[in-house]
Order: structure tokens, then sequence, then C-alpha cells
């Protein structure tokens, strides 16, 4: 039999103690980390970045399906990316949770394991944070603390008409892993006996339990001294992202279908399932990549980064925001993006 | 009847253009503010400090008789506290809140009058946050970010031998009022027809529902030149705060009964409810008052402030932690204070 250790047992100071008793500190500039009233970082002459991102249990995941190891690692993830979209780099996390009596200290501390492992990878230190118990169902609460050279960040209200529009990775793989595991999960409340059948799904599965921060764009687009107009990351859809930055730079752009990534195993699985490929891409969330603008003389530096794609341009407003089709037809770009209040 | 406007209507980006629409910044350090992927702060050379806390519905609060702007004050208030118990000040929060589909739009916007009420009485820039739906109760999740001279915050862990131990206001109060609102409201789900019985006791219920942050006490004594070896904010209850600090400091510490200080109006509430009005400044919370231990030297530079009462000093952690009683005896201290997961 598993174990199982009630939290009450600790109390929530006992508990704090239990889960940051292993706690590393990467950054020079943690003066003061878990433990007080509050922790303190010194960023020496840089400019402080703050995001926050909250995960609600049956709103934003299901534990059907996800394991709590990797709930701990996306809900780091998701943070840092916003940071990463400043063009900035994340340094310092506070994690608060809410839960219910029905989770256990071993449940609490595979979900830290995750916390801990992406803390490890992209060298962020855990700061602080608070533990609490709900009524029903589990609440993360993360906000992401990073560094920029002084007017360095990159917002996404100053793209100029003919920039270039890039994005990273490819799109639409963390939807269609949502939907896998959806339908098996629907499968499998409809009959326990039937195993799931997620073999050689690996990818589309992974982009959505266990997404990464693009920290190696950013880096790359600083090595190649390239500064991106504008920048935002992609968490509710390629369009609803690609209309903020046309909003907020009052801009209008032109799209390539043709021009937007999406890997052989998501277009695959898509066509198995019935769905457009393109339209996973433009609507399905979560993807975590980064969509930025940049000057059109930077062209030639990016040309042999496999994992930058250009995907179209900004036009002047009154153009409005455009798709061009495969079959060279032009529609309006509509925000389909995932909405938690649909 | 009253409007009642639902929050689908808007979807998520138009409820935060409308709940942001008449933001002030009061900061100099608010570099951009919200409505990107994160905000930036500047601190010219200062350490940040940051703090971050959850309230959740049924936990921490009860909507049958906290007024919803009285909750986004307060919620704001717990945050601050922290931050001017590190001696330092708060200048900046983000707001994640995950709500269900019984709040209207209405009822959010009132949650933000209390929010933005405190953010104009004490100065902070509301720079970033989450909004979500729940599927049960409403979460509330903020982060706190202030600044301090370096190297100036004060710990927990920093008291010294023969220090004294004071604390600001009184105590007890928030917990008294606490209890005034659970008897009313079982009451009223006996018999609906009896109206609340809440006369002549503004002062407990207006201590459990709008409580103040201390930052005249961080100004009193930066202008005295005093530095607190130690201090923190009382929000589980005195008991529990004094154990921090001397498990924290490594030494124990000595307490006298009538030097703990309790309004009238909470005595005499105490005394009328059957309860021992030391017992509720020992083990009652969310005073958020301040505790805090100094050089015996500089005792001399509180004496006129009657916000500040000298209620004890600390030991070597050899003699243990003892209250003296009014009678005459000596008991040892022992953490009643407020358990969330009790």
């Amino acid at each position: 039999m598993e174990e199982r250790t009630e939290i009450n047992d600790l109390g929530e100071f006992g508990l704090i103690d239990y889960l940051t008793r292993n706690i590393e500190i990467y950054n020079a500039s943690t003066i003061l980390g878990v433990g007080d009233d509050a922790a303190v970082i010194d960023h020496f002459g840089k400019q402080t970045v703050i995001s926050t991102d909250m995960l609600v249990e049956g709103i934003h995941f299901d534990l059907m399906y996800t394991p709590l190891k990797h709930l701990g690692y996306k809900s780091v993830i998701v943070n840092l990316s916003d940071i990463y979209a400043m063009n900035a780099t994340p340094t310092h996390i506070t994690m608060s949770l809410a839960f219910s009596n029905r989770f256990s200290l071993e449940a609490l501390n595979e979900f830290y394991e995750g916390v801990y492992a992406a803390c490890e990878k992209y060298k962020i230190d855990l700061i602080g944070g608070d533990t609490s118990t709900s009524q029903k169902g589990f609440v993360i609460s993360v906000t992401a603390i990073g560094e920029v050279a002084p007017d360095k960040f990159v917002k996404r209200s100053t793209a100029q008409k003919g920039d270039l529009l890039c994005v990273s990775g490819d799109l639409g793989a963390a939807f269609l892993g949502l939907t896998l595991l959806e339908r098996e999960k629907k499968i499998f409340l409809e009959n326990p006996q039937v195993q799931p059948d997620l073999e050689n799904q690996t990818y589309v599965i992974g982009r959505q339990l266990k997404p990464e921060a693009r920290h190696d764009i950013i880096s790359f687009l600083a090595a190649k001294e390239i500064t991106p107009t504008s920048m935002m990351d992609v968490s509710d859809g390629l369009s609803s992202e690609i209309l903020h930055i046309c909003q907020q730079s009052k801009l209008g752009c032109v799209l390539y279908e043709e021009k937007i990534p999406v890997a052989d195993d998501s277009r695959q699985l898509a066509m198995q399932l019935g769905l457009d490929p393109t339209a996973c891409a433009l609507s399905g969330g979560e993807d975590y990549e980064l969509i930025f603008t940049m000057k059109q003389e930077d062209y030639d530096k990016i040309t042999l980064n496999e994992e930058i794609a250009v995907i179209g341009y900004m036009t002047e407003p009154e153009a409005g925001s455009h798709i061009i089709t495969r079959s060279g037809n032009k529609h309006t770009i509509t925000a389909q993006g995932w909405n938690a209040f649909k």
C-alpha cells in the first residue's frame, strides 16, 4: 500500500519546512529566501520584471490525467514563459497553493518535485509562498520575478509597420495533446477496462503536460544582437496573441498559412482526429512558444535557426489582420483562443 | 432590481480592461504596469522585498458577513503588512482571482473598489494579475513587492538576548470581531427574522473586516533612528509569532500579561462572551500589528508613543518562553495561533 501522511499532522509551518527542506539558491541576487514575512532580492541596477498566473483544478488542469509532478513543473514554466516574453531573464518565483484534505503529503511532495525540477533547469530561486486548505480542489498561484537591463524589456505595443512576424518552435501540439487526453478520459469513464491508447503520441502529450519556456530563443536573439520590436508568449493561441500585438501596436498584419510551423506528429494526429492542423495552431493554446516582431534588416541573422519561423509581416492598421490560406484565399483573423470564461 | 452583468459577456481581456480602466500609478519606479506579459519596476539601487498571501473562501473569509469591498481592501492589507514587517516600504502588488459564475461584474467591481482604496491609501501600484473562473468559491492570491535600502531589512532571526519585546496597537480585537460575526451568522441561519445585534461593536468588527497595515510604526521607527533587531506581523496570534521569533533567533523570552495591549472595547466584549481577554490577544490572529524586538538603549525614544507597548524581553534559549500572569504565575507560551490546517 502506498504511504499516506495527513498534512494536518504537520501543521502549516511544519509543512512549509518539509516542502522547502532541500531548497537550492541559484542567484546571487537572492539576499533572503523562504522563512520570513517576505523575501529580499537585489537587482544590482537591473529592472525587475514581475508576472503572475493562477491555475485552477477543473479549469486549467484535470488531475485524472495530469501527474502532479508535471503539474508542478508546468505551473512554474507558464510563469517563466511570461518573463522571457518580456526579453527578460526569470530569477525568482513565489508559489502559493490551496488544496483540500484529499491531498496527502506524498501528493504535495510529488507536486514540489516538479516545481524544484523546473527551478533547477531554469536556475530559478523559490523565495516564498503560502499554503492553505481549500474546501474543494487545488489552486496554484505563481508569481515570477525576472531582471532585464534598464529599458531593454520588450512590450506588445511597439511593433512597427513592415516588421516581420515570427514564431518559435511549432504550434498546436499542446492543444492536440489535450484533445487526446480528454478523449481517453471519456473512454475510460465509459469503460474503465479499456486501457488508454496514447502510443506514438509522446510528442503532443509531452507538449501538453510538460511544456518548456523558450529561454533558448531569448539567448539566441541576444547573441545575434536582435531586439524584437514586440513580443509575447503563445498561451491562448496564435490568432489571439497576434491580435493582441496588432491592437496594442495599432497595426494590421498579413499571415501565411503555409508558414505556420506545425510538427509532423501534430499534423498527422490532427488529420486522424478530423481536425484542421492550421486551426489547431491558430486557436489551440498552451504552446508557450514566443511570438515576436523584428525589423526586416535582421532577417539574415535568423535564417539558419530552424526554431524560428517568419510567418508574416505587420501592415498599416487600415489593412486589418488577415491570413492567406494555402489555396490563396484571404480571411480575417479572429480570436478563437482558449477563453477561460466560455 | 440590482443590475447584474455576466462576466462571460466580457471575456477575460474585456474583464481585465474593465477592472483596470481607472488604475492609478503612484510610484516612479513603475516602468510598465498592467497589460503585457509582465510588469517592470526599477528600484534605483534599493533591494526588492516580495511577499505573497492566498485567501480562500470558506477558509479565510465568509461572504455571508464580509462585504466584497472590505475583502478587496483586506486582501491588499494583509500583504502590505508582511512588507512593513520587513522594515520595508510596499510599492507594488499583483492580484490574481478565481471565482465561480455566481459572481457578477458588479460584485467584482465592488471587490476592486476595496483593492483600489487600499492602493490609494498606501500609494501602491497594482501592476498585474490573473483572472480565472473556479468551479466553486472565490480565491484571492496577492503578491506584494516593496523596497528597502540595501541590507536595512529586518528578519525574524536576529533578536538578541536582553532586547525589549514590543508590539504595536492592541491585540485580540480582530478575533473578537470574527467571534461576534460568527455568532450572528449562526443566529441568522437559525432564524432569518432576527436582525444582527452588532451595535456598539464597530471597533472589533472593523478590526476584523477592514484591518490596516502599520506603516506609521515603520515611519516612526525610522524617524527615531530605531532599527528593530527582529520583526514580524501578527497574523496568526501573538503567542505563535513570539515563538517564531524565539525559535528563529534561538532565544527564550519573558512576557508580562499586564503589558499586553487590549482595547477597552475588546476587553468588555470578551468578558461578555465569557472569553479571557489575554487568551484572545495571545491566540486570536489577524490583528496585523507589528511585533518587534529592539535594544534596551532605544527605550527612551518610544516611551511617548502610545501605539507601542513593551511587553517583555528576550532571554537565553535555555530559559524557555514564558508569560508572567497578573497574579504572578509563570506559564510556558504555546502556539495556540490560528492554524489553517486544523
